[in-house]
């Protein structure tokens, strides 16, 4: 590598708005990923992986990131000269899928899907631009019954995730209702209204971030950040601001309550009656299916930022408070979200394709019940076996075969370091235990295990070194062909 | 969606050297990620997930391919003008991982990661620009004792994979050995050296897909392809050709007789002697291990084309034959490889940080073994609960929660078609067998299953369709309080 000697040495960096996840962290979201996609395909979902990179024409523009470059997605020109950008969700790339191979396909087409996603935000604090996602979906179902499906099935995953009744919600609208209450209010249902209605959404999305106060004024003129970055708004009058914010205010309640409720906002306006009608078509199969014990809500005030939506909505709430950047106690809100896209496949064959899905923010969701206690902190290291004697690797090897072949994780120290190092290595990787064979235990055909969590409880009680060295609690030794059970009895 | 209206329909398309896949083969993918993580977790390895994206000066730039755009790699320059990359493998990302986090780290540091890898390579049949990779790797050991175990490791794999002996095997060689080599016949170990040995190394890797008279090219002035594409040779005069081509023939036999055959080859060369001796520490800890036993040889054609290898080298070969695009039968080869990096670290902090590691190509490798009917094939469809009667889809979804609660995969059909549709879509999905509640049915409260495994076979023995009708073999009806019990039934 001599070539190397002629370049300055990089600087070790993670770009910004990237983050890494090591040992406990990383087995909570892998947990996460095997607990949906248990769900997904017992319930008769199949696995689909399509690549990272997609022409950016067939990903459409649909985030809501218009005034970042590339709208928000991450792309640059292939040898061809042709547009490719990194996935920014696992919907544009099954749409590009679906239309790609559309005749072989069963259909309807139940697929689930896990991966990272990549959006191009502005780095910021608890924002990141690259996020695992997994994701369900059904394309080709028109009715009602797929999207309860869907939100059941999202409560399934939250029951899979290890929440309990009470510490989850899943919040149900439909974009449709909206769009009754902007047409009252004068907002046109043409390409000039797209952009106003697009600016509604993402306003009404940050009320539970930003509050109804800031959410008005980016339902009228705009609103500068606390960062000094000025937001356009919608451009509503006070009226209009009045009956949106109205609006997303009067649901939250039981089904049927929050329906009674919506109905005389729709007045006689079509879609919103149609928006209704799809509502309770879901809340009776919910109902029905015993999902309406306070697992599901139907919510205004859920919109959900991604364009491609046609009709009902859903997002997954997490009730439980987590600690925010500062340490501050915050709801951790939204674990992931969906919605019907009824659209977005018509967009290659210009004929309608129904499809509605769901989508968990892994890295996010999991984070959040890592730091709740519920998913990875089980997770403890492996037995150490302590590596003494140089030339005695071989049978170290043999002792760390055995334990696994009993279920037990193990691993042999691999450094050239003392005893001092090696146990300070066992205790910084959580090891529940290490087997010591120094040369007295080796030609007394012997092995020590030490209980290093026993250990570490009785040393906070033991005030005298010297006792405590001479006791040597929390240690056994015995005959070398009874390792595993010692190192299992240790374990128990 | 009005704004898209006024857009041309763009075309569904996959970029090429991207592959999609479904179903069974992605479960496959699946299932082998699972083996090889239960593995490495089992021998004390911890999960990192790293972003794709990364500075690509952190990278560093070890691919072979420095005739393509950026040397390989998929780049793109982000806000800040600053080079980023998508990773080209997992390695380069912990080499930046260690460096960036190496004082709070366990060391020596043993972690495992899965996830796509991108290549920008000249897109042709079988190969993928982006596939998934998943490594093992031990930072800060520098002992042999420490890549015998990546080399158990690999083997264990294989093992998890479901492949009996013989059928996989693990090549060992170290590249000092070559060094030696290549400095006996006069190939500078300094810069101006550092290109001819990348296009040696690069020639031998091509020994087992193009044979040794192309490689002779390669070593010499050059070679033109099959599609005419050129590639500028090493260089090496006839007898420097030929010492070569020797020493990659020299072994392929059981650990100590290739070490004997190779030992005369070396001379007086202290990097040879080096080079043997770390082969010989491994040999000794992989036959005190039991791994000698075919699994694993010493052959000098295993280089590996990757930039960052400093002394032992390894390669997972599938010895089974599968078929290639042309539908020919074909050894399948390299599963997954990987060697001792000592530099790669080095490079960031200026001390030599010791590593070694192995990766598997799960993408290329799960697509062989489902092929081979080894993984993934066994998976069947969804039960299928038929969707008869549009008012009684809670009905069904509660049929599908009682199945999915006995363990039983299910779901209930998602469209608004006729039998006939919803049968041809059960066939399509693999179901095992169908749940037809009619009205006839529900009135009487029972429910009737359709074993279509069993149907399937009968109706290839029966000729007269009259016959089979009103026989109605394969199916069974009885009281609705029954159907879990009939359904198992029908599966065993």
């Amino acid at each position: 590598m001599s070539k190397k000697t002629k370049t300055l040495r990089p600087k070790a960096r993670r770009p910004k708005g990237f983050e890494d996840r090591f040992g406990a962290l990383a087995s909570a979201e892998n947990a996460l990923i095997a607990a949906a996609a248990g769900v997904y395909h017992s319930h008769g979902f199949d696995p689909l992986s399509t690549s990272a990179l997609e022409y950016a024409d067939c990903l459409g523009k649909f985030l809501p990131d218009d005034d970042r470059p590339n709208e928000g997605v991450f792309a640059f020109t292939d040898d061809d000269d042709q547009w490719m950008a990194l996935r920014y969700d696992l919907t544009a790339p099954l749409a590009r899928f679906v239309a790609e191979n559309f005749d072989p396909l069963p259909k309807p087409l139940r697929r689930f899907a896990v991966g990272p996603v990549w959006r191009n935000e502005k780095p910021g604090p608890g924002r990141f631009r690259e996020f695992i996602q997994i994701d369900a979906d059904t394309v080709g179902a028109p009715g009602a019954a797929a999207d309860a499906e869907m939100i059941m099935l999202a409560a399934d995953v939250m029951d899979a995730a290890g929440l309990a009744r009470g510490e989850y919600v899943i919040r149900i609208n439909n974009r449709k209702l909206l769009d009754a209450i902007l047409g009252g209010i004068g907002v046109p249902q043409t390409n000039e209204g797209a952009i106003q209605r697009m600016r509604v959404l993402r306003a009404i999305d940050k009320l539970d971030r930003l509050g109804p106060e800031a959410v008005a004024r980016l339902l009228g003129e705009g609103r500068k950040d606390d960062s000094g970055d000025y937001t356009k708004g919608a451009g509503l009058d006070a009226k209009g601001i009045e009956a949106v914010l109205a609006f997303t205010q009067a649901g939250a309640g039981d089904l049927n309550g929050t329906l009674r409720t919506l109905e005389p906002l729709m007045g006689r306006s079509e879609i919103g009656a149609q928006g209704l009608g799809e509502l309770r078509a879901i809340a009776d199969l919910l109902q029905a299916a015993g999902y309406e014990d306070g697992r599901t809500v139907i919510d205004p005030s859920i919109v959900r930022g991604l364009g491609y939506y046609t009709g009902p909505v859903f997002e997954a709430d997490l009730r439980l408070e987590t600690l925010n950047e500062k340490g501050e106690p915050v709801r951790f809100g939204s674990a992931g979200g969906g919605g019907r896209y009824d659209d977005l496949i018509a967009r290659f064959r210009g004929q309608p394709v129904p499809a509605t899905g769901f989508s968990f923010g892994v890295s996010r969701f999991a984070a959040a019940l890592h730091a709740l206690g519920r998913l990875g902190n089980a997770e403890r290291g492996p037995v150490v076996i302590l590596a003494l004697e140089g030339d005695q690797m071989a049978q170290y090897f043999a002792m760390a075969t055995e334990l696994r072949n009993a279920g037990i994780r193990a691993e042999v120290y691999m450094g050239g370091s003392g005893m001092k190092a090696q146990m300070k290595y066992a205790d910084k990787r959580g090891a529940p235990a290490v087997v010591i064979v120094g040369e007295d235990e080796r030609t007394q055909g012997q092995v020590t295990v030490k209980n290093l969590i026993l250990g570490q409880q009785m040393s906070g009680q033991i005030k005298d070194n010297k006792e405590w060295r001479e006791g040597r609690p929390a240690q056994v030794t015995g005959a070398r062909s009874t390792l595993t059970a010692m190192v299992a009895d240790t374990l128990n």
